[in-house]
C-alpha cells in the first residue's frame, strides 16, 4: 500500500530521502529515482542517481563527495591512469564492483528496475528504489560549446559551458517502470513528494516520461515540491548557476514557477520566508522551515515537517 | 625485418617467448598469440593469453598463478561477491583496468590489434605481441556434458569434463591478423616455432585460421614446434587429459604426429629421449634438449637451443 512516491536525483534529493524512510515503512514509501544521468562508460553501465541512493540507504556512501563509497580504495583507477585509459569519472575499486554486476545482470536479460532491487537487497535496503524508467534516456545538455551528454558537461567539463537548454534523448519511447506506474494507481496513494534535486537535470527526466504527468494528474493526490534552492544557492550541484544561464531569478520562486500546476504545495528555507507570499500568489501552499539537511535529525525532521504540512493540505 | 614468427598461448608458451625477446631484437622477432580463449565477461573482453604475454614481458605477471598480474588486490571481486555477482572467472583490480583500457578503446572502434600494441607500449614492451586475428574466435570445448564455452571449461569446471573435441566458432570468417600475414611474406623470415602451448585450445586455433597454414607453405621457412609434454606429463594445463581423453598417447610422440606435415623439426627435453628416433620415422628432424623452463637462464637457454637447431635445418 504506496502512501508516499518520492521522486529524486542525487546528494540532495537523497538527503530528504533517507529521511522519509525513517518514517514511512517500506510498504508505505516508493523511491522513483532519475536515469537521465546514466550512461555507458569503459563497457559499463552507470547509474549516478540510482547509486547514490543505493549507498545512502546502505549507510556507505562517501559523505565528503556526495557520490561513490565510503572507504573507497582507487587501485584500478591508478592501473588504468598507468595504461592511458579514461580515470575522468572516477570509479572506486568497491564502486566498480556495483557497475560489473549490473552490467552482468543486463547480459542475462534483467530490466533495470529487477537489477537495482536485486542490487538494495544485497545492501540489505528494504524500501524499494525504483528507476524512472527501463528504457535509456539519456540527458543531452544544450551549451554554447554545442550539445554534450550530461556525465561530459558534469563531470569532464566541470558545468563550465554556459547551458541554454536540455534534450531528453529517448524519451519519446520511454516507458515510465511498471513500478512506479502502479504505485500511482494505488488508492492508498495520498503524497508525491519531489524531493530538492536539480528541476532541470533530475526531476525534469522524470516528469517528462510520457503518461506520468497524466498519472500523476489522475492519481488526484497532493505533490509537493521541496526548494533545492536556499537563499538564492544551490546546496550542491549547478542549479543556481543553470537558472542564471536560461534567464531565470537564482531563487525558490524559480522552482516553484518552473514546476507550475502540478504543484499543491511548496517547502521553501526559513532563509526564504520573504519569497513565500510571492510564491503564494502564484496559486501555490508555500511551507516555510529548515530545509538545509546536514544530520540524520535534520534529514528526519524536514521528512516529519512534509508529511505534516501534505496532511494539513489534503484535509 | 621479421627472422622469427613464435605462436603462443598462456603460460608454457609464453615462457620460451620471454627467451626469444632476450636474444632476439623488437625487429626481428613476432609474437602471435592466440585468441581462441577470449571472451565476453561482465561488459569486458578478456584476453588470457595476450594479458599473459603481456604482463610476462612486461615483468609483472603473477609467477604463482600462471595468470593475472604479480602484487594484485582483490576489492573489487570482493565486493562483487557481496553483491551476488559473477566471481568465478578471478580479476584482480589491477588486471580490470587493462580490461576496461581494452573495453574503452573497441568503443572507439579500435581492433584488437591495435589495442594489444597501445598496451604493451605503455607496459613498455617492445616487442611486437599480435592477436592471431581481429575476428573473435571461441573455442567450444565439446564434452560428454555437452558443449562449453573455453573458460567455462577451463575455469568454471576446472576441466574436469571428459573431452571429445572442439570447435573455434567464428574461426571460418576469421582473417589472420594482417601484422601476422606480412610477416609470413616478409623475405628475412626464416623460422616459425611452435611454442609448447597447448596444440588443441593454444595453437590450433591459429593453425586453422583462414589462409594461415597456406602462408606457412608459401614461406618455405623451417617450422619448429617444442613439445608441451615431458615425461608424458604436461607441465601446465590440461594437454596430457585432453591427449589420453581424444585415445591419444599422453607423450611427446602424440604432440609431433597432431602437427604432422607442417613440422621441420621438433624439441623434446631429455627425459623424452627415447621418443627420439619413433618422431623421427615419422620424418620430423628431433633436438633433444632441457626444455623446462624454471629460471629466466633457463629459458633463454631453450631460446638458444631452439635457434641453433633451426640454423643446423636450414644449413
Amino acid at each position: 500500500m504506496t502512501r508516499c512516491i518520492a521522486l529524486t536525483g542525487g546528494v540532495g534529493g537523497t538527503k530528504l530521502v533517507l529521511g522519509l524512510t525513517q518514517i514511512l515503512s517500506p510498504e508505505e514509501l516508493l523511491i522513483a529515482v532519475n536515469t537521465g544521468d546514466d550512461f555507458e562508460h569503459l563497457g559499463l553501465t552507470i547509474c549516478p542517481d540510482i547509486d547514490t541512493v543505493l549507498y545512502t540507504l546502505a549507510g556507505i556512501a562517501n559523505p565528503d563527495t556526495g557520490w561513490g563509497r565510503a572507504q573507497e580504495s582507487w587501485k584500478t583507477m591508478e592501473t588504468l591512469e598507468r595504461l592511458g585509459g579514461e580515470t575522468w569519472f572516477r570509479l572506486g575499486d568497491q564502486d566498480l564492483a556495483l557497475h560489473l554486476a549490473r552490467r552482468h545482470q543486463m547480459t542475462l536479460g534483467a530490466t533495470l528496475t529487477e537489477i537495482t532491487a536485486n542490487l538494495a537487497k544485497k545492501l540489505n535496503i528494504r524500501h524499494p528504489i525504483v528507476p524512472m524508467s527501463d528504457h535509456p534516456v539519456r540527458t543531452m545538455v544544450l551549451t554554447e560549446e554545442g550539445e554534450m551528454p550530461f556525465q561530459e558537461y558534469f563531470v569532464k567539463n566541470r558545468c563550465l559551458p554556459a547551458i541554454n537548454g536540455f534534450r531528453f534523448a529517448g524519451i519519446k519511447s520511454a516507458i515510465p517502470s511498471s513500478k512506479l506506474l502502479r504505485a500511482f494507481e494505488d488508492p492508498a496513494l495520498e503524497l508525491l513528494i519531489i524531493c530538492p534535486s536539480n528541476p532541470f537535470i533530475s526531476i525534469d527526466p522524470i516528469l517528462k516520461l510520457p503518461g506520468l504527468k497524466k498519472a500523476i494528474e489522475n492519481s488526484q493526490i497532493c505533490v509537493l515540491a521541496v526548494s533545492p534552492i536556499v537563499g538564492g544557492q544551490a546546496l550542491k550541484g549547478p542549479t543556481a548557476k543553470m537558472l542564471k544561464e536560461l534567464g531565470l531569478k537564482s531563487d525558490a520562486s524559480s522552482i516553484a514557477q518552473h514546476y507550475g500546476k502540478i504543484l499543491d504545495g511548496f517547502v521553501i528555507d526559513t532563509k526564504d520566508s520573504s519569497l513565500g507570499k510571492q510564491i503564494r500568489k502564484k496559486g501555490h501552499k508555500v511551507f516555510v522551515t529548515q530545509t538545509i539537511m546536514k544530520s540524520l535529525d535534520d534529514k528526519v525532521t524536514l521528512a516529519n515537517d512534509i508529511l505534516d504540512f501534505a496532511a494539513g493540505i489534503s484535509l
